[in-house]
């Protein structure tokens, strides 16, 4: 019988045994009579060990041969060893090779450093490499558990559309697409649609891109982003608050249980991760400002804090840093000036200044990943916002059909999901956070 | 203490014992000095029963005077009753009206009929009626299984890009997109970028929406519709047909266990969905063509078959109906003649007219729901079709990379959510499978 096909993450099961591995050479190491390739099948990577005595010459020769990514099926011994990363490696007793890589036209990325346009060029083949694998790994865990977790408490996911007729808020950063003829845009959330849902199913969830047309070419922004959206009928903003935290602790406690190894291999700060846990931190929007405000005056952070942060301003990136760096965990400022958020939001009964909306701003630096509210229940009042937003009346009759028929108080947020995956994995740019990347400059691959 | 907030999927839990529901009425009968209304919360329907003896005066005036979707607080208690759909009734004790609606407004969606156009229309309002929830239910139900499917099974979610630079076959049927100046296309399909992440995952899926532009108005087609769509490296044909029908096979069990309910409310036959086992007929293209002459030879289906099938084309519907009306669970058609398929489909090394393929036709001629294949993996073959089909070689420098760099066997295929909705729920027209369906002629709300 022909040994057992096994996959590296799950080659524990088969300490001691045979077994075959389907993937491609990594890398290679020589030393003396000894050959030691580094395989990796997409689940992981495991180093294997080829003396010279031990193979006959053609096998030894053939291993010798290997270049970076040529696809080959290994059979060797499992045999469990402290000092390798995932704990095992392989006596390789035979190798058949699929196809080599040929020196003349080798493996594009190498080893050494390269350039970011270089790489994401040939984004296709760069997502083979041990960091960008983990990545899209812990991207993939992080989806499965936002889903889990809203599947298991109740949720129903409703799929808004793509293609929609109207601006939720303003047109200069849609994509508009021509429908036969009709003027469309590709959807930048689906939360009006998840209105309608939830007044029809209670609590519901949308999950899927949504695309921002925006000229600008940070870190943080994608053209074409993930988005979870989950809202809630007969919800209101604390309801909102204890989702938000229990659903963000979900996740990361996840992401730690079942991708420890991706995450070592990223080379994060584990304990920072362990320490997002329920009951995060809650901030009104004016204590906020205080505290910027002192940090101002006190000088405390001079590198973030150069002015006097202007009362009734959006935060900017560098005031959210700061605000964030006072934790260790996910704050939540809630309760902004109703004029600086969108027409949607339900004033707070206590003060109708400030709006009944909570923005949740991740540690280190690495800004709002979530923002939601409760949303305005009246008709008259929702009718009256949109057209002092000087939004079209008309185009929004379905969306105020939810305040005619049966309107109760309910509430939701948006997590962008690469913002989430740039924070767990503790990366510098977004772009590294999506199999294809859309930004600014790229469509390409 | 007030009684607990309860849902009516999960009353049961509270038999003998007071509780709230929050949610709206759907209808109300009157019958003497008893009223028998019928709330939903969303998660399905219960009916309350309220004799004028059992509660004050204002309490049985308030709930006699309820209209269709008024939104309301409801505390009862919890009654079994065996007669009841949900196995539950309430004896209403006190209500809350959070927004009556008015009868000179009232909701739009009555039990008469209304003709398509205007639910559709009113899709926002048409979701929260029993029918088009249930069907909303199971959507959610269908793409939970699915996932978990590939989660539990090894499959990494790749979320390939919306906006794409290239059309995989034609452009004929592609929306296109300004994307600051360059011309980009909505994708309408996963399958070449997942290629490329098989190659650096192993097993990767892709899940989300696609798009055509077709022109036709036929009861099969969506503008926008979500497709699943795995790919294994180092698999082949046979691999990818034990996939096919494992998957399916759990995605109806799941739907049979925890949306009974659900499957009730719609009428589905259930017996027809309980025959939905592994392993599913296969038939090869030759022989469901032989089988397409014997039926027209010996008339055996005439409302069907009204000319002999010309063997090397592909089959229509009328010819889907008749095959997967022969069995009782899908039909798995595999190795039709390549010249009718994708460029990027690997020949059959027994005989290369044919193409290493598969087609899965839903019974009750619910038409093909999955198709697949093994992909071609050598370099030259594939730059020979992409010349052949008369495709833009440069665009597909990048697909043809990953034949230059550890080509192996590697197949996949591509599942239409919005036809196995169809087809597990019973339904006549896909346009009932999704919230928020796009068609030639609609795009609002
Ligand atoms: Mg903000
Ligand atoms: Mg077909």
């Amino acid at each position: 019988t022909s040994p057992s096909v096994a996959t590296i993450a799950a080659i524990g099961a088969h300490e001691g045994q045979t077994v075959t591995l389907r993937g491609w050479l990594y890398a290679l190491r020589e030393s003396g009579k000894l050959l030691f390739p580094i395989f990796r099948d997409g689940t992981g990577t495991i180093q294997g060990i080829v003396p010279k005595a031990a193979v006959s010459a053609e096998t030894f020769e053939t291993i010798r041969q290997l270049t970076q990514e040529s696809s080959v099926i290994v059979t060797g011994k499992v045999r469990a060893d402290k000092r390798a990363p995932g704990g095992y490696e392989l006596d390789v007793e035979a190798v058949e090779v699929l196809q080599r890589v040929p020196e003349d036209d080798p493996f594009p990325i190498t080893r050494k450093e390269h350039g970011v346009d270089f790489l994401m060029e040939h984004r296709h083949l760069w997502i083979r490499t041990p960091r960008q694998s983990a990545i899209l790994r812990i991207r993939a865990e992080i989806i499965k558990a936002a889903r889990d977790y809203l599947d298991d408490n109740g949720f129903i996911l409703t799929d808004p559309p793509i293609l929609t007729p109207a601006a939720c808020e303003g047109t200069s950063t849609l994509f508009p697409v021509d429908y036969f003829g009709d003027e469309a845009y590709l959807t930048q959330s689906g939360q009006l649609y998840i209105e309608s849902t939830a007044l029809a199913l209670g609590k519901v969830y949308s999950f899927g891109p949504t695309f921002r047309a925006e000229k600008s070419k940070t870190r943080r922004h994608l053209t074409e982003f993930w988005m979870v959206e989950p809202e809630m009928a007969y919800a209101g903003l604390d309801d909102l608050m204890a989702l938000a935290e229990q659903f963000l602790s979900f996740i990361v406690e996840r992401v730690l249980t079942r991708r420890a190894l991706d995450i070592a291999v990223l080379g994060r700060d584990v304990a920072k991760l362990e320490a997002i846990r329920a009951p995060f931190p809650r901030l009104s929007y004016d204590d906020a400002v205080a505290m910027l405000h002192e940090a101002y005056e006190k000088g405390l952070a001079p590198e973030l804090i150069q002015s006097k942060f202007e009362y009734g301003n959006d935060f900017g990136s560098p005031d959210e840093t700061y605000l964030s760096s006072q934790f260790d965990r996910p704050l939540m400022v809630h309760r902004y000036p109703a004029a600086v958020k969108a027409f949607y939001m339900e004033p707070d009964p206590e003060n109708s200044k400030y709006a009944l909306c909570v923005d949740v701003l991740a540690p280190e630096g690495y800004g709002e990943v979530i923002g939601g509210s409760q949303r305005v229940a009246s008709y008259d009042l929702l009718a009256k916002r949109i057209e002092e937003h000087h939004l079209p009346l008309d185009a929004f009759q379905w969306y105020l059909d939810l305040r005619r028929y049966g309107s109760v108080p309910h509430s939701g947020f948006g997590m962008g999901i690469e913002r989430v995956v740039a924070w767990i994995c503790g990366l510098e740019h977004v772009r590294e956070t999506i199999p294809f990347a859309r930004t600014l400059n790229r469509i390409y691959p």
